[in-house]
């Protein structure tokens, strides 16, 4: 086992707090298992001195890149220097890295490792997307991740909901223009009549959270996908399965966006199986 | 075993390069041994910001003290809000940790981790402090340390011996306010007549290195101390075995120092011996 030596690659993840991050338990244990001289150790770094942060960790040569954890990744847009396009679109980075010539590069991988996991989960029913129609709830960076993904993916139609109606329309207006065949509107969080449900929000971090989408009359056939990974079978899930839906955990998201982070940070080519493998989570 | 999570506290150490320091091995195989949640690793910061750097670490509530390497222990005696005063004498620090309040401090245990050692390499044949005299070869970080601690531990006399004269007498200057009882003098590299001899040059690292010290007419009771760890028996402390003399290697210092380290971060009262125990050097 390789163990951390003054030659170890160093990838921060991010957060404030810090304390719930999953991405050291995954990557160190596919580092370790392969031999691979890296190391994810969290820092908790203050809102304020954010963006000094990041050019300051970016400055050290053994750091490879950055994981952006809650709240860091919509002021990770203007962190960069160079955010992708769909990074701008969401609003959003949760990728920090480098490329070839030292530019400061920011993107946004948890909406296309939804839809890795997502195309898992429907992997023997797969979605009709020009007809299908999903619930998002919660506009926050996860949220506005997962509505860009489907709607780049090829969905039919994409609803919002958030508490926070501003926030929400303002996802709705940016997405809609981005992609004018895809149907962008404000829903209330109700399942009924939607292909897929995804609860992009924080509630399920508590076992006593409530319900962040009414399941009532919920299609059997319905997709119901969590992004918490807090609890792995949060109410929703427990009772989205009762129902006879299908199910995707949040933890899936991770796992299938690992190899996007590892291709980002220098290691490309890798199978999320290789994550999947090693049951850190 | 405690893997690394969100909720690890962090310690870097900082040094430009930073490959070289042995602090991780140390010090994580001893967090591992004894289920701490802590984990030391390497960051490697530019000189030309340094100051900010450690600013911006030490803001970051999981990050718990600072192991500072070449080249920045004589930058953080400015860096930090309160130099400790032998740091401030010696003109460097190789600890920045907080008090209770938050105060960014700065302290140099090098020269304490030395004499620790010393004493335990002349346990069997203690030295007479007050009559003894001591050769100090290199006035950088780490013989400024020795030579301060030398003078605190209560010798007769420290010679010191740096290729930059002014940097050597700028060291004994210092020093010989400091220590009024204690004869501080600019003597060659030559080990006749010492009581003491050390080398803190770099020189050693490499197997071909020449000899930073001569021996010849050493006394077969003087005790030989090499700094550097790179190389376990440098040609200096072969030489100086085959002559007779008692030995110190490098990693004795870093040992010794290691309990010291541990107190300033956090955890008082353990014994060198329980990182002897490891054998991770």
């Amino acid at each position: 086992m390789i163990e951390i030596s003054g030659t170890t690659r160093i990838f921060p993840v991010i957060g404030w707090p810090v304390e719930q991050v999953k991405a050291p338990a995954l990557f160190n244990a596919y580092f370790q298992r392969h031999g691979i001289d890296a190391r994810v150790v969290p820092l908790k770094v203050p809102p304020e001195s954010y963006t000094a942060a990041v050019r300051m960790l970016m400055s050290f040569p053994n750091v490879g890149g950055i994981f952006v954890s809650i709240p860091h990744k919509p002021m990770s847009v203007s962190a960069v220097e160079q955010p992708s396009n769909r990074a701008v679109l969401a609003g959003a980075c949760n990728a920090i890295y480098k490329d070839a010539e030292g530019m400061l590069l920011g993107d946004l991988i948890d909406g296309e490792g939804f839809i890795r996991a997502f195309d898992r989960t429907c992997a023997g029913k797969p979605l009709n997307w020009p007809a299908a129609r999903a619930l998002v709830v919660g506009s926050g960076g996860v949220g506005c991740a997962i509505a860009y993904a489907l709607a780049e993916r090829g969905i039919g139609q994409v609803a919002i909901y958030d508490t926070r109606t501003e926030q929400a329309s303002a996802l709705q207006a940016r997405l809609q223009q981005a992609f004018p065949s895809v149907e962008f509107v404000i829903a209330p969080p109700a399942a009924a009549g939607f292909d897929v449900v995804v609860n992009s929000t924080p509630l399920g971090m508590h076992a006593d959270d409530p319900l962040p989408i009414d399941l009532r009359g919920v299609s059997p056939g319905c997709v119901v996908a969590d992004c918490g990974m807090k609890i792995e079978m949060t109410r929703l899930l427990r009772q989205a399965q009762e129902m006879g839906c299908r199910i995707q955990k949040g933890k899936e998201m991770l796992i299938e966006q690992a190899p996007l982070y590892l291709e980002l940070f220098g290691w490309p080519g890798v199978s999320s199986d290789a994550f999947r493998a090693l049951e850190a989570l």
